[in-house]
């Protein structure tokens, strides 16, 4: 049943990074990730609005260099990490390599956001922004 | 460009709830929302061979019920909040309507996990299964 089922994301933007390789990028943002920039597209303008300098948010990515066939992984990629089902862990390669990254907006310009700090690479497509929530 | 891109997401799995109608289910899993099956393919089990009860989780979901086409709401349906714009709130109505929901697994039975709260209802699609982090 649910693997018949086909859903189509639609990227609303793209990350702009001085990041251009997986392989030496930060696993985590607050693991040295730079500044990066989330370019979004027009059609979703009006969506952006609200978004303000120092606003915690939540960006999900669409991780497109991922290897979605993996189900098991050594965590962080350290061969001395017992093998760990994907769902116990971050790692990029999963089925739906969704990348969920909390960061601070810096700046907005029109429809570019400044974050504070993003672990993914160049180019990756961006698919949501949602504010954290505070409990 | 990026809304020339097309990226498929795949279920691996679906919420099996008590919740069956989106205008009355909570808004947030902490708002009374209640336990809930997530039931995963056998495809994926490799991927779920670690996950226990008591893990903290983050479950992704795709919010099938959702209007795409949704830019601007008034948060949490109240007609007297002032219109947002979507990625400044959590309304499942947006472009690419992916939940996240932060729960506990309370049991695991084979490609079945209980968890303790979830705002979704029943037959909507689970895409992804992640751990929280603590920092």
């Amino acid at each position: 049943m649910a693997s018949e089922e086909r859903i189509v994301l639609r990227p609303i933007g793209r990350v702009e990074s001085t990041l251009v390789d997986p392989a030496t990028a930060p696993k985590q943002g607050n693991e040295g990730a730079p500044e990066a920039w989330l370019v979004l597209d027009e059609a979703v303008a009006d969506g952006l609005r609200d978004l303000q300098a120092g606003d915690d948010i939540l960006v999900l990515t669409w991780l497109d260099r991922a290897d979605r066939t993996v189900l098991v992984v050594h965590p962080r990629n350290d061969p001395a990490a017992p093998e760990t089902g994907v769902f116990s862990t971050r790692s990029a390669d999963r089925p739906n390599p969704i990348g969920i990254h909390r960061t601070e907006i810096l700046a907005v310009e029109g429809l570019r956001l400044l974050v504070r700090h993003l672990e993914a690479v160049d180019g990756t497509p961006v698919v949501d922004v949602k504010p954290v929530l505070t409990r």
